[in-house]
């Protein structure tokens, strides 16, 4: 049998190999989506460059967008993991859930860029739904890594996150609805889900800060909920 | 000469090397499957959006069959290779035959996808054969970490995983074997595979329970076989 | 609340982590760039491969260029980022940045290629854009390390590099104006750049000697200005 | 100034990134081999499956040649780089070199793929002059590492690598003149190369072992060549 000092250096081993395989997983579905971009180059036989920029600087633009998508997404599963003291077989599957959601996301950023102009209520729609999915992922990864596999004296802020995810699982079925009827709506609102995921830690420090302050005034202890 | 401490930590950093190595293969190799459906946006002209995503819904689902499979494998080899103590010249072409299958996983998903309707029994003939060659490469580093590269005290577990892909590389044969005949039934065994690898830890610690216990009723001591 | 000795450890791993998603990116980046010169294996039909090679030795050099660049900016990032001691919400941003000019660059570089001949001047001014950004990205990058996240015991190089990376921003504006008129004077111009880019330890190096000898002729403290 | 532990630590962190950095190279060019075999699926039309394995087995074996070409180099980098103990400006441009053999070596891999049938001469002799532009870059890297970066006591197997990559640059030379008049005994050549480089390590000790008796036999001390 393996003794438990052994046992902790070769769960550490599992823990750095994940966010090894996982750091891989977000860099190539983040610079795949630049292949999308060239393609329109080969897509439009003789076409003058000038010609070629200016009529697709909407698939640009959704290659922005995709960036961001990714980047935010990256930001916060680092945050998170950084959280996780072990892993188990369960967290490689938890795990492999949200790296599907990434290693998709290509495909409705592409449907995004394609039929933006024919088809937006659908295409946004598509793209939204990838949103939704992104949303339950990161949400089970929260809950799975704040259950099972923290400390319980580090985790305050990890709760917040937890709580922050719960809210956007609601928040981003809301918006994938709106799609189907008001495209530039739909943008607005997914712009403000941006601004809050892309500083996840100070905004769940102010959560935190709030939530200490309310507890304070009602004399309860802090891990009561 | 090198002394045998400098000797030890080189020996590591090959260790390490091998791993971020093979997880970047895997990474890749599992992002890639997305260009696939990707493809199918380019192939079929202008269709409608919805009309070209219930046409392909089978690509899609064989998207999903692939990333389960790379993902399955990468689990299991993060696994094993965390047995490993040490990496030698043989050890780089027993992963790299391991890598090499999984390099080409996405050939047989994209025939999966491309022949599905026209050629079942064939297409699916073709990627069963892969998670034949899957399940070799599988048992050929188990057992060349188990015979070699792990320290005797610790590999009880490993030499459960060792059993269970020997029997596995029966199994897939046969199921490789049904593939040209009853593709409906090919899936449905391919399926009970995929329950078995996707907790791989758990299963063999059944498995090594059951034989503690088989063996302590004859008497005979632990490392007899 | 997490004492200060985990919150150390948690700030390394995130440094860790960024070092990894980005050195995944420039290699992901890098190695794209070849599938531009495949494409033309297959775009020509079935011409003679002499005359193949022959014909697109342009697209080749342009391989090659791309590759440069890539490398360039990667030795500069790892130099630069060397200098962290930590990574905090910013820094992922900041870092997103360059990770965004990075993962574009093989669309320029497509676009030289695809339009060197046909439209010289416009596709050589977007691919010196490129270099714009480009800089301004490395600017942002060093700045922000500089101020925030280094000690300033350590940082004298570091802000030889600033300054170098600031000049470059106006350089690389005025060479981006240069395209528009004279392709030949361009690329002499990129190729001074990478000169200095090449070897960006040694120039900051000597930079700061003279500054460190102008500064004990006239009398005045080190990090004064 | 920055004090000698900090530069060493300083320096361990840019020799990290060099092999995370290599390593993710290594893995894309290796994995985007699959991409060429992919492609063939979409360029033949609707032909059948069986048909279509049948009429493309070289491009199958191609990739099987071009998998195993750049497994041997990362078996032979992360080797050599194993005894770098340092990683200094020129390092980073030795290994670039050496990346971008690898980087380009899906092209000529394409190219044999494509043109073995039609042009198997020219074909070969541009996958041949690959193959020495690698033992180019196999010899700079550990001349290199030879001479600046390792420490004196431990190379002694290391300066047997860099006479076997001395060698084996005249030796591809040779094979690429070959490549213009007999096609199989230039892949014959190759296989030889192949089955000493796969294990470069047990190669290089017996050379070691050879020139040791040698040296005893005539008692000249070891480090005087």
């Amino acid at each position: 049998m393996r003794n438990s000092s052994e046992e902790r250096e070769n769960t550490s081993k599992h823990l750095t190999r994940l966010e090894s395989f996982s750091d891989g997983v977000f860099a190539i579905a983040i610079t795949l989506l630049v292949l999308e971009v060239i393609q329109m180059l080969h897509s439009d036989g003789r076409a003058g460059l000038g010609q070629l920029l200016l009529g697709h600087w909407k698939s640009i633009l959704v290659f922005f967008m995709g960036f961001l998508t990714i980047l935010i997404c990256w930001i916060n599963h680092q945050l998170v993991v950084s959280y996780a003291e072990k892993a188990d077989s369960n967290f490689f599957w938890v795990n492999g859930f949200v790296l599907l959601v990434v290693t998709f996301t290509p495909f409705p950023t592409a449907i995004l860029a394609e039929y933006l102009e024919t088809e937006k209520h659908l295409a946004m729609a598509v793209f939204g739904f990838n949103y939704f999915m992104m949303s339950v992922a990161a949400y089970s990864l929260t809950a799975y890594i704040y259950n099972r596999l923290s400390s319980k004296e580090n985790n305050e802020l990890l709760l917040c996150y937890k709580l922050i995810y719960k809210y956007t699982i609601v928040y981003t079925f809301l918006v994938f609805l709106v799609c189907f009827f008001a495209v530039p709506v739909a943008i607005f609102l997914y712009a403000l889900l941006f601004i809050v995921f892309a500083f996840p830690k100070d905004f769940a420090s102010k959560l935190l800060n709030r939530r200490i302050k309310r507890r304070s005034r009602k004399h309860v202890p802090m891990h009561a909920d």
